[in-house]
């Protein structure tokens, strides 16, 4: 049993009562890196700036600014001057703990994502903020390391569909980048039920009631991940005046189909993981069991036996009548005490062997 | 095991059969407290006045009453009949079991939200009813204390936005105070998931049963709680008399997310709290294994050789033939006995390591 | 434990395949006796009738007709032909097993409710058939004794606003009178259960299980007298040609907030009951080792004194040898052993101390 | 415990892949037995007949032609074509495995329905597939016996009111008393679920649990019977282009309700026997605590007694020294040890008593 | 307990990020193999071709191209460019872990189906891919072996009403096919279900558990490949563009309804396979009984009878005086003793018998 602490974060978030639309910058945050990529079919450009005044799409192409780290509230401030942004939706980006949503703003789409953070240990996610305008994505991210690596090299290669696609293709490619990043994540899970049920089959053993729990926790909270992404995909593809086009709708469907499957796939594994308390509960009672049988082998065996034998070690006097004892002065007395008890016992383990309380008939 | 009374406090309502639109005041509510805040963009002035007779909002500006403690009929009827406000309503506001709920009066929006209770012990819930008029809010609570002061400081901030905004955004900041309150509750909630689960994987005890059922009875009540606050920002959204303006509307969809994110805590932790169940259900089943496996290791180890120093004790007569207990007179019957016994008390070890049933191997 | 014998009554019915449309008398059932209120707003009329014919509303006012007992088919005709009710709404008037339900007939609104029977022990309810007609109600219930006093009294009290209202509204007050009827049941469960839980926690005992039964079973039927007064009250709100007028309608949304809240407090009840359960297997399985760790605790400390004191009684003959038992000749042989027994003891207390089985340090 | 073979009948069907349209005889299935209602309000008249060809609803009256046994296509084809029936209606009729369902064919309505099969012991449905032209309606049942009985005594009786109504009303009394059917079932479900309540609270015994797993896999099959019906009446009431008249689907609403019932009252059922395994693990865990009781008490009371009177069978030498057991050679040691043993005796009989584990106290 | 590996497969796909619409091949696919029926009313023609190139479908008939085996990108692409089939859809075809769905492309509908796959021991799915368009279907599949036999029989035997008709009708066929290829699945599943409750009721054994939950993890993996199965059925029927002709889908209610069945049964296994660890743990519960009652037995009749024998053990000098054990020199003291126990031990066994703790009464 290895207990972590803090296995379901404390979803911290602002004072209560704070006003909307004010940027409250958690002070744990980094200060932004601001890394961008400019791209035609034709044409890709890489650069970190420092400041995203004047910053713009490429004619006919796309600009994607990523944002790693939201400690800088100026800094915020200029991006969302720069491309128009809603107060609103940067409050959103600057608050950790957003539950995935789409929201329709005049200027902009605006996607809270929650992406699997692959730099921490155990499960936990980590928040991106998408916005997506007519020419660009615009992405904030809680600290550097993400799961886009794959996009940026769809992007970096010229002959891949996506350098010819607009912006809300890019969004796409990166909303599907998320979701793809919880297969990996549930595999693990899925690798872990299988040892364990393996091991609660043939090894069963107390501590394994809190590997199950510390499972299903973590099953709960891939799955309070996992439904939020499949509303916020749902309202994304109902929602008449948002920025992605019908030709990228069609691959939307994909990401939800994967949602699907992602749920699926958490609701299977979450029975098993119950069936699993149950194999545990049976394997526990069933060792009392095997205790309790030896317990009452050697008790039913011995205790008859050691009632003989005390009886023979009773004191009455042989002088003070024929009937007390008289065995004791018996030629075969103790010989034939000894052949009785053995009979006792082979009719006992007889009577127990047809129980099946003696090894070998039953598991 | 600390069982508190009256843990899930009985709502006591009006006698069956009451006549709707007559105020049945609680005889033991406080008599009520009236503070006017009448804001503009420019001013702000703060006042407790004992007659709401004549009470406006200020010229393109907003009035907040707030009425604390509802033990005086008359005063409630002089306040319904300055603001017009409907008898429904004021039975509404009166009865202190509501559930939250929206209801467009032609007159007036009103809103019944139910705010953690801060000054009581446990988690209790306090109503609040809020009526909103095209100039003004007028909120009734049961008892002075509430989880409003972050919106008076920022009323009286006279930078602050909301000072330029109407009466609908003073609204919904105070019912997005009154979702935000929930947010600590939930976090001390979940505090004590964390710890009760570390005690009940390290430190078993049955007394934890309890605890885990207060717990759960606990996210019972909040999930009682904020479920109908989620219905009620579904109704306020959908309707389209509402004096909610559009401009708004946008900040209560942030709403409904936090009850949304409250709700998907709330069935998490749920989870979990049944999870424990199972835990220490199983801690139970182990300790009475464990009992079990140190009775059933002295018994199995003694028993047999009180069985053999029995044989010993026996009485029978050397004299009568020399078949009776020769050993007896052995020159090194005793010891030889003594061996014997260390023999089998150490095959009785070896087996019962073997099995896993001696410290160390098995938890 | 008190096992109530049918605490969930048989809904007994007409044999299968009885044609609709006939009254199907049940035996059992009272004489009809016809009670009367003609009212305006400023005028009463409260009179015993043995005679439906001719019965009218007052000019411009209502008139209430209540039937209590339904065990005569004639009666019932006659009441039918003078309001002109329709035959199916007759046949399930005195058909007693009815679901709560609303029917729109063209003559009249007929509305099943099914009311807590005060008059009997344990829970049951009692069918209440109301008859909407646009200038009267007529109501039929089982046999005499309802819930229906507030009603009637405020009836009498000619400045109250019901006297001023239609036939819709005396409707909606009594719809409202039987649903306000189940919160004292639904508060006495809760002081059951309450009651229960703490007994639970101080005083486990095996009964205790029926009697988590019994509540559990109790709120199961409870919730299913309330769930289809909730669709009932759903239907008659949405359908158009009703003749509960627009005025009323507004009531009648207040009846549905409290039917939630009846289904609100069931469903956390019925998880407190739930919970129970656990607390009560978990206190039995602390109780078995509870009694278990006493009976390890004296036979793990008397079982090796035992054998130490089996090993002195050996009949071994010191003449023998030097070696067979000198201690029994020993000058402090005796004392040597009590100490040495004496010694084994205290060892063994502290081990089990240690291991938290003496009373004090668990629970 | 009585377990019954084949208890959730497998449903066999045709060999999959097989084409759709073509009559797949069952072979176990029992020759066609046609029996023919002819009736118009003044006349009825029944029959036998070998050969459906030339089968007619009188003028301006009804036909009935109930089919009991499907083994002969022949005969199944030449029905189908004489009043113009479906062919894939045809193949659902033939098949005896189908959900209850309601298909709108050009030509007929098409129902499935399945009643409970009052021949067979345990709880098992049979088959009816009804189709209902504008003149008659046509019935396939598996095999002779069914529950149309009491329709057919209504149709007899020139007085009835359906003998003046057309072929829908006479669909809808067979679907009522296929529905009504069912009440009996669950009756004798309610009472065996009734008297083993009464049985695990009053008498547990280890078999139980198999009459209640029994009872719940029992349950299980009403519910999949009777759960589609009120689809299929869903279905046919939302239906345009049905042969129901409005006249009838008033009627319709009746059944209906009398399914929602039977869901509610299998629902509440299924919760109650769900409580019953937890009464009888209860009991069980409760017996295992009695038995303990008992042996611990035994073992309590006599294990140290035991001890005392083994040290006084100890065989140290009084001779060898004063201090080698004195006792022995004391006036009253004897009686003395027999004091000392009943003290300790009335002690642990006065602690078990407040413990609790003597009979009366606890149950 | 034979615990397979992997036994719910995990479902391995391509890395996360990758770009839509490019043929990720799996490695270990096989290469493909091409078999092509072509049929009219009047001809048919089978034939394996390694070219697609110019596939067409004869003149009014339909082309049904089916391909066992993924392995070859290029040949993939030569089959879409001739069918003109849309990328995406190829993608999904080539990826063989996709959820059931149906989609709507231009050129044409692409369904994707999960077959059971009868070449695998314990349950698993292989994947179809169903393009129908306007003259023909191609089918893709993971490897040689499916369950479309009966449909190629079918289209062999010229009188099948399958050669007369279109397209769309052999992709029903197909999509029957393979719902119906679920029932021996389900089927064979009841049959390990029944066997199993037998033996737990009459021989419980502790690897019980593990076969039931074995039982379970397939049947929530059952209910995986169903369930969506369902909801493609639904999205097909519902669809205005699909190319499914209004004859045919008449015929697809039908799969529909098929696929309901599944899903009942699948339910009603799921509630017995809970019930069955119900009864397991009961017959574990009932074993710990069984063995605690033999021990408390035997201790409860032998340890105040090894007292007894103690007592006269006792070396209590009777020369000491008058009271000191005078019994061990009374002339029947040792009858009077033997007696003394028998009648112990008879009140013992009429204690125990009217608990009912020997055998032959319970159970």
């Amino acid at each position: 049993m290895r207990p972590k602490t803090k296995r379901y974060a404390l979803r911290r978030r602002n004072p209560p009562g704070s006003p909307p639309g004010t940027l409250a910058i958690d002070p744990a945050s980094a200060a932004p890196r601001l890394s961008v990529i400019r791209y035609t079919a034709g044409t890709l450009d890489e650069s970190v700036v420092d400041d995203p005044t004047g910053l713009a799409a490429p004619e006919g192409g796309v600009l994607w600014l990523n944002v790693d780290g939201m400690g800088d509230a100026a800094m915020i401030e200029r991006i969302a001057r720069t491309f128009d942004l809603h107060p609103l939706a940067m409050e959103d980006a600057v608050t950790h703990h957003q539950r995935p949503k789409f929201e329709d703003y005049e200027q902009h789409d605006f996607i809270i994502l929650r992406m699997p953070d692959v730099g921490t240990p155990g499960f936990a996610t980590e928040q991106v903020a998408l916005c997506l305008t007519s020419t660009g994505v615009i992405t904030f991210q809680q600290h550097p390391g993400d799961v886009f690596d794959p996009v940026r090299a769809r992007l970096r290669n010229h002959t891949s569909p996506i350098r010819a696609r607009g912006a809300d293709y890019l969004a796409y490619a990166l909303i599907d980048a998320v979701i793809d990043a919880y297969f990996p994540v549930l595999e693990a899970v899925a690798e872990r039920l299988e040892t364990l049920e393996t091991e609660v089959i043939t090894r069963p053993d107390p501590g394994q009631i809190g590997d199950i729990h510390a499972l299903k926790t973590e099953l709960a909270a891939l799955r309070g991940a996992v439904w939020p992404l499949r509303d916020m995909l749902a309202a994304l593809q109902r929602d008449e005046g948002s920025r992605i086009g019908a030709a990228t709708r069609v691959y939307l469907r994909d990401c939800q189909d994967h949602a699907f499957q992602l749920l699926d796939m958490i609701t299977s594994y979450r029975e098993i993981a119950t069936g699993l308390v149950d194999l545990h509960l049976s394997s526990q009672a069933n060792r009392t069991n095997e205790v309790m049988q030896v317990l009452t082998l050697i008790a039913t065996i011995f205790i008859p036996l050691t009632f003989v034998v005390g009886v023979y070690g009773m004191n009455f006097s042989p002088e003070a009548g024929p009937w007390n004892m008289p065995e004791l002065r018996w030629r075969y007395g103790y010989p034939a005490v000894m052949v009785a008890m053995g009979a006792i016992t082979l009719a006992l383990v007889i009577w127990f062997r047809k129980k099946g309380w003696l090894g070998g008939q039953r598991r």
